[in-house]
């Protein structure tokens, strides 16, 4: 069911001063950077071969990414794995009895998206994902 | 320099239990699974796309990987891009002062490596590897 990599996720204290190393050190291409207010975090998308690297920084106090930031400091936050069919793949892994997060899929940055419970797999927070590509699709369940 | 994410390692406690999610609920191919006791670590490694992920078990408790797991418990631990000439990187990365594990490449289970410091880019620990494609190739920093 697992295509690829998507991206790993990082959490970071200062986007600026993370760039100085993920774009100005170690040369990736930046292609995306915005603040998505309705989850609170800032955002970078940068350009590693055919995945990503996403730089996370919180900029409210209370969502997951502030917390995490809060209780285990910066670094490496999730790993997401592109999937052919992301409805199909949650059933499969409810189905499985898999502890998730998020018991619906939803619409992210990465396309429709569902986050698995990182008590599933030992401390590891998974995302699956699905991109769109219908731009006209709508988010159902943003 | 950077061409890829070649793999993401994940420090877990029990291989056998990170295999029941990672191996059997994700249905990952493990194509190498050995206990590497120069490093005190039990390594398995599991096909993802044109990556992979790296499962490590510290059977030891004096290294980084065992300090990790009691400092900060199972979950992500590093993510490793694939450069065209680690020593190369490596020499323009100490150019530009980027704190550094390693100073010089060594033989890792991904090929040449090295492994930046995770002070150097706000917690995240990043390695660097080149395969190896020449069976003759002799470990010089083992």
């Amino acid at each position: 069911m697992i295509k690829r990599v998507h991206h790993v996720g990082v959490v970071v204290r200062d986007m600026e001063q993370a760039m100085r190393f993920w774009r100005d050190t170690l040369g990736l291409h930046v292609h995306k950077l915005e603040t998505i207010e309705e989850q609170g975090v800032k955002a970078a998308l940068l350009t590693l071969g055919d995945s990503e690297i996403e730089l996370l920084e919180p900029v409210v106090t209370d969502n997951g990414v502030a917390r995490y930031l809060e209780s285990k400091g910066e670094g490496l936050h999730h790993i997401c794995f592109e999937v052919d069919d992301v409805e199909r793949d949650l059933g499969a892994l409810r189905q499985k009895q898999v502890e998730l997060i998020d018991q619906v899929t939803r619409i992210g940055l990465a396309g429709r998206i569902c986050f698995l419970h990182p008590r599933a797999m030992g401390g590891a927070l998974v995302e699956l994902c699905q991109p769109l590509d219908e731009p006209s699709e709508e988010p159902a369940h943003a």
